[in-house]
């Protein structure tokens, strides 16, 4: 963390707080936002200065190449406070190395690691009021960059913006879905940018997962767009399944997001000494696995919601539900990640970092 | 057209024109604008008041649903002058129908007929000195409707903004480009969005295609994700092959944009006597083609360049150039095409449409 890079940043404080209108018990996810934002454009060649100030709705031209030709990304991470009000992150520099992949594959520049680290850190401590201490309690970080040049011609922008804005949230739980297995719509195409967080790759997903909202299933697992046999993402996690007690999640590729909190789930579960299998799973697998009765669990795994019990499938047109069980390793795993995210159980992977 | 709806539109003129500053010679493609836009807000679940007013940037929320995930669509089209100082459109009616149903696919409100048709029309009447006689000289349109909604959560937006910007073009005209034929990369999987003209999709292939530029390929021939064995797509634009005089180009589908050039190519072709094929095109018959003399021609078809020859192809390291050749299907449809559109010769589809 280099002081000098520190001391680059402009900082023009908001005249007053918003915190004391915020009810912190009841605010859904992603909706409200802190006093600051920090922001750094790039332009001829190069960033900026850096710059937090009030968060507050800026100009943008209506040929600005985001809304044209959709060069956007993003980041999601949390920040924790612990008793002794110190905050905490959890393997930021996995989202900034991810951040810059996701830059290189939509042509985008990629962010210098101590620009994105500082104004992160500087911006943290400004709205420091904001990150609640106690279990559930996180800061939502997101960092993003958009495509800011004018002009409606489909050529990379030659300027961008990079911001980060925070949003208080409550532990996140959506409860135990149904979701529908997806025999037509996809996300990702081979060669595509599925394994990059950026925007259009949600966009795509609305419509699909609107019609499988229509049938009563809350999200969509998707499968490989060429066969439809292999099961990739569930929603916007990623997703492990159970059998008996071996945990499976497909493997990143070209198609699969490289989530934070799914690799540090395969790295908790090795260490628990559970047997932890990183293929291509198969829908056959999971229908097999009802009937046999060896698929004991399904679960989403993704920074909002850590974990996400899933409690049944749909797949061509018959529905599948899990047996109710008594020791979830997902909840299991949910608890012990949480507790290392929070500061409430030691941190044997060096993962979280004090700001 | 309903004059109560045009009535509806509420119409702010910009106080001085910019049109004495262009060099209307000398104009970058999509890169100026003319005096005015149009716009129009959905909030609550319906359509607010129309307002055409002077072309400036305006405000967006940093949470803006669009720079987050990413539902962004637009259309390209272009206006024309003839002699008598009217003004024509090309087929507006497709594009119309194309943004609607870009507009399903993304989860986006569909934009009214009447409304799209009035708001363009009058915004074309308002700045019809942008419009210039001659071939050649045409006002690009560009309709487009972003996400305005806050959040950073990733579901549909419930406020969004069309808009529908003006900028004069001369002929546009890439050179014979060389293109790479895609061996990894694609633009569109199975049961993706490849067929709806969305931001997202344009973004995903301007890393693919820089690389293709550093080896000296202008565009890239996107083929199928699965197989990389079927041609679909060249840049931004459809394609079309000549083997000896029959003409063919891939159907239109989940993965391919259903463009108004290339079905008005296929309609004049088919009226022309010329054998034209609309089927699967493998790369073997590409390179077949090449060793035994029978491939003449590969041209992309586009709104903006309308056609845009090929002169040669790159696949697995090897370049292939086309023949030479005196008569020029591609250059001939692209003349009687640009001629209907000036209203220079006749239109016997009645595709042009005065406003």
């Amino acid at each position: 963390m280099s002081t000098t890079q520190a001391s680059k940043i402009e900082i023009i404080k908001a005249p007053n707080t918003k915190i004391n209108e915020v009810d912190f018990d009841n605010i859904n996810f992603g909706s409200v936002f802190t006093d600051h934002l920090f922001e750094c454009d790039y332009k001829n060649g190069e960033w900026q200065t850096p710059t937090i100030k009030p968060y507050a709705p800026f100009m943008m031209d209506p040929s600005s190449r985001v809304f044209h030709y959709g060069q956007a990304i993003f980041e999601g991470m949390k920040a924790y406070k612990d008793d002794n009000n110190d905050i905490w992150l959890f393997r930021p520099d996995e989202n900034i190395k991810r951040f810059n992949s996701s830059a290189v594959r939509m042509a985008m520049p990629e962010v210098p690691v101590s620009l994105f680290t500082e104004g992160l850190n500087q911006l943290l401590k400004l709205d420091e009021a904001w990150i609640k201490k106690g279990l559930g309690n996180t800061l939502y970080i997101r960092p993003f960059m958009i495509a800011t040049g004018f002009g409606v011609v489909a050529n990379p922008s030659d300027e961008y913006k990079f911001m980060i804005i925070l949003s208080p949230a409550k532990a996140y739980y959506s409860g135990e879905v149904k979701v529908l297995v997806a025999e037509h719509y996809s996300r990702a195409a081979n060669g595509g940018i599925g394994s990059a967080k950026t925007a259009g790759n949600y966009a795509g997903q609305f419509y699909p997962t609107s019609l499988a909202n229509k049938e009563g299933y809350q999200q969509i697992i998707w499968t490989d767009d060429a066969t439809h046999t292999k099961l990739e993402e569930a929603g916007t996690m990623n997703v492990f399944f159970r059998f008996n007690d071996t945990l499976v999640t497909a493997p990143t590729s070209e198609r699969i997001l490289d989530g934070v909190t799914r690799k540090s789930l395969i790295d908790m579960a090795k260490r628990e000494g559970i047997n932890m299998e990183v293929r291509p799973v198969l829908i056959s697998e999971l229908t097999e696995g009802i009937k046999n009765g060896s698929l004991k669990e399904i679960f989403g795994a993704g920074t909002a919601a850590v974990v996400s019990p899933i409690k049944g499938f749909a797949y061509k047109e018959e529905y599948f539900e899990l047996p109710k069980i008594e020791n979830s390793i997902a909840l299991q795993l949910k608890e012990k990640l949480t507790n290392i995210q929070h500061k409430l159980a030691e941190d044997p992977f060096d993962w979280t970092v004090k700001i």
